[in-house]
């Protein structure tokens, strides 16, 4: 009899400030490895709406291009109406969350997260300064 | 013994018309409590191909501020190869559901859908004319 | 007594090139037909950061407007730091790729994958050159 279980647990993060892209792909592989969850999913959602979770090829240069792209969806320098709904300056950084997503699931298989071989798990702080990050992962599986 | 359940239900929905956004978390949290799952996911869904789901800080100034990056990626007043096909008007509406996406999935831990204070689920009207929408919550969990 | 099981398959495709939409509607119908699972989730994740996972109205037009909108986001003739890292030229493939995202999650009601009627759940190959692909359909539920 195969017994399904849910097995939770959170990552947290302290990121280094606007356009930071952090690969989470290690951490959430070790969360998978100890719940013993061998085939089922694994939900990662970011708590907060100025994040986003996604996955690219973790390398220097996109780390670079990935931002330039967002530039062009909502660059930083122009007319915010959020702005003057909390006289605050990051209503790009929310923008470009919500485009984003602040949720991904991954197929588990094998007690293994499945995942390309350059593609990594990576959080995007989208964020004008450095914060502390919670990304909860919620495993589904047998 | 823990005990794994799906649970079913809709949320339905009259938008008021195109880049209407709607603030669902209260209707997702009202299923998730009727639901009795203490841990698990929330995989939720719209049914249609010019709607789409994300979370966002839900304030009057960002419902301004997101139409206007969308038109930045999809405008509303270029060529569309879509009325071609159709004789419609809304291909940048379902450029834009695309690209946003149809689902979001959302962990419940202790009884409770997990979000930011200040991030709320939203569904963001993207077709050009009011509309009656259905978005399916299926919860999986303990 | 309900009792909730885990059902993996793949889809393999053989992609034309950039910018291919391929409808796998069906594909991923007849697994969840195969898996026996009446009420649940289906959880789709493309292997690989060059590729991406969305729904679309499967006609013509839009199969030409979705690479438009692209375009605007990240044009094929700019710089980009990717090409430097590995003298590559899909540094545009990767960054549409992470922005629509190489995951969706889909309801399973009484036997059938949910969906509108005019929406098809589509793989879009985002890399220069015609590629093997392999998604994983990783199916929970009851």
């Amino acid at each position: 009899m195969i017994s399904i279980t849910v097995y939770s647990e959170e990552i947290q993060l302290q990121t280094k400030g606007e356009e930071d892209i952090i690969d989470i792909t290690e951490k959430v592989e070790n969360i998978v490895h100890t719940s013993k969850i061998m085939n089922g999913i694994a939900c990662l959602f970011v708590v907060g709406s100025t994040g986003a979770l996604t996955t690219i090829e973790y390398e220097p240069g996109l780390k670079k291009d990935l931002p330039r792209a967002l530039e062009r969806i909502a660059p930083k320098n122009i007319k915010y109406d959020h702005h003057e709904t909390w006289h605050d300056d990051n209503g790009h950084s929310h923008i470009r969350a919500s485009l984003i997503g602040p949720s991904i699931t991954i197929p588990i298989q094998e007690g293994r997260l499945v995942h390309g071989k350059w593609q990594q798990v990576v959080f995007i702080e989208l964020d004008t300064h450095p914060r502390k990050r919670t990304i909860i992962v919620q495993l589904v599986g047998e």
